[in-house]
């Protein structure tokens, strides 16, 4: 009988997967320190090798005065909040109805925090310029996600962008970005990152989604912002006597990926395009501009998981472990493009397309 | 000129240290993953492998019905007290004067939990039974830590830890171990870790102390208890995606040192009266009950530096990198006791003290 479990086990038992860099494993730490020395010290309390370069590395990367390194973006993100909504003096702080903040963290930022925030736009767009203009009342910060990944990683134009900072700065609201796919942006927008942070007052970057690192996170900002960071950071228990575990995976990933943004893209493009030429099946963004999307097929849950999991054994290869069903009957699931899908032969992704259309054609009738 | 630095210099680059495992360095986490398969797969949001059967092997060790691994002790202990607080309904705990979270964590029980601790005893003598009747008025959560670290590690007498925790216990307390240093006491109590915790509602540990691992902490207690802190982990930012690096390092180190306990606490007992046969020094406590001890040397520091770099020098041998000055113009350091003092040969161990004995001499006159 095919049921959910087959779905997820199809998908983890496939030769290959359409996304990611490949099996989530320990090996990933082990190749990242192959070629380290053992010999080299370890960072001690935010000090010493490692975390110090690493850290100016990604400053000078971000074009900002000073970087802070954190076990995870929900400890980083937390703190940016605070810290701003403390300087200005004011608890309102602004974000996407979707923002990680409020869906995945337990209610960190008012549980801990005390912060009270604004919830920007319908949950199924992205937050606007008029959304901007039309606040009202005290706010200390807004939080942008680039792209907004829960509605299938979408993008403003970078001239409302632009807008959006200089009204915010017209108005002494500081502004954060939340960055975590900030690499995985820039071949569509065509900037540096560093054009792209000058916006913004303040920059968190994730370490394992297009970079596939272990685990870390980055916080950007004006120094007296990140020594501030460094303090909270503390207080959350983020300060662990050694972060080279993350540090020196994240730099080797960063490495190894950092110039392969453009490519993900393309092929996120390419591969939407596969998806939308089979029936019931449309993507979210239509063509993807991030090495991201999101995939929704109209057909019920009970009829379209065999269909995938058969496509999945028949083909060796991963389309999705899950399915997400929304309220109108459509399901979704996310693709996020890595090191894997070059990797996979075209006649072999051809072929997942043929059968998946194939049967989704067949469910018809 | 022999300076500050020097001490610090001397110690870092002697051969050998009295005091902890080894040099701080990246080759200990290469070595725990050298017999690791790359190919085995990764935890994922606190499920999965490692991370499961190391939480319920710590469960079991320690005698509650369910463990959580943290990140750091800083987060876990925070969010035992706030999880007791919140429980009893009172915002008020208390614990030691130089208890960790008092001292080196900015506050964050206070800034992030809004918790009121009550400080008990003075700060150079443990807390007594005594102290714990003459509490008044609501308390949700008593913090012990064993050994109470900061004042050279000193413990009480067992007995008075079970009339402690059946005073608690009547009185609706809950009692809170910080057993950061729970394995290093077992030798002097002659007790399981499950004997003693059994005293406790909940119980911290750490992997870096005694155990030497790169970082890391469980929490132990009821499982309604550890639930709760799995959401409150998530709020700090420690629900890590993965956090295998630091829990196979922690379980590698644990299964290496575990049973070597007793022999650290024989050695902080040679060594400390090694201290106490020279001139001007005396070690708190006089005789160890766990690995670790302070060594109080009456000597001023301008005088003192230089005698310990040359010693570190000429031996080859490092007996500290700092001195901590107190308000009597006693200079202090702590001493742990780990793997690397039984690899030191005990001529060359002799021949420090004989040297460090010589030269304090010789500084009266």
């Amino acid at each position: 009988m095919i049921d959910e479990k087959s779905l997820m086990r199809s998908y983890m038992t496939a030769a290959n997967q359409l996304g990611g860099h490949g099996k989530w494993k320990v090996g990933m730490l082990k190749d990242a320190f192959a070629e380290v020395e053992g010999s080299l010290g370890a960072d001690v309390y935010g000090r010493g090798p490692h975390i110090e370069p690493f850290q100016a590395e990604m400053a000078g990367l971000l074009g900002k005065e000073a970087a802070v390194f954190f076990p995870s973006g929900t400890m980083a993100q937390q703190i940016a909040l605070r810290i701003w909504s403390d300087q200005v003096g004011c608890k309102r702080v602004a974000y996407h109805p979707l923002c990680h903040l409020e869906i995945h963290e337990q209610d960190g930022l008012k549980e801990l925090h005390h912060l009270e925030p604004l919830l920007l736009a319908d949950k199924d767009r992205l937050i606007t310029l008029e959304d901007v203009l039309a606040i009202e009342g005290d706010l200390s910060c807004l939080l942008l996600e680039l792209p907004q990944r829960e509605i299938g990683g979408q993008l403003p134009p970078f001239g409302e962008l632009e807008a959006i900072s200089a009204h915010c700065r017209e108005r002494g609201i500081r502004l954060h970005l939340d960055g975590a796919r900030l690499f995985e942006i820039l071949p569509y927008y065509g900037k540096t990152a560093a054009e792209v942070c000058q916006l913004f007052d303040s920059v968190y970057i994730s370490f394992y989604k297009g970079i596939g690192a272990v685990a870390g996170a980055i916080l950007a900002g004006p120094e007296a912002f990140t020594e501030q960071s460094k303090i909270w950071k503390r207080r959350h228990g983020g300060d662990l006597i050694s972060l080279y575990p993350y540090i020196i995976s994240s730099a080797y990933y960063f490495r190894q990926r950092i110039g392969k943004m453009g490519l993900y893209y393309e092929g996120a493009k390419e591969l939407a395009a596969l998806f939308n030429s089979c029936p019931h099946v449309s993507t979210l963004p239509k063509v993807p501009v991030s090495n991201m999307f999101h995939v929704h097929i109209a057909l019920a849950k009970e009829k379209l998981e065999p269909i995938l999991a058969s496509v999945q054994v028949e083909t060796g290869i991963g389309i999705t472990r899950y399915l997400k069903e929304t309220e109108d009957g459509i399901n979704s699931f996310e693709v996020s493009i890595g090191d894997a899908y070059s990797a996979i032969p075209q006649e072999e992704t051809r072929k997942v397309f043929r059968l998946l259309a194939q049967r989704l054609e067949e469910s018809d009738r």
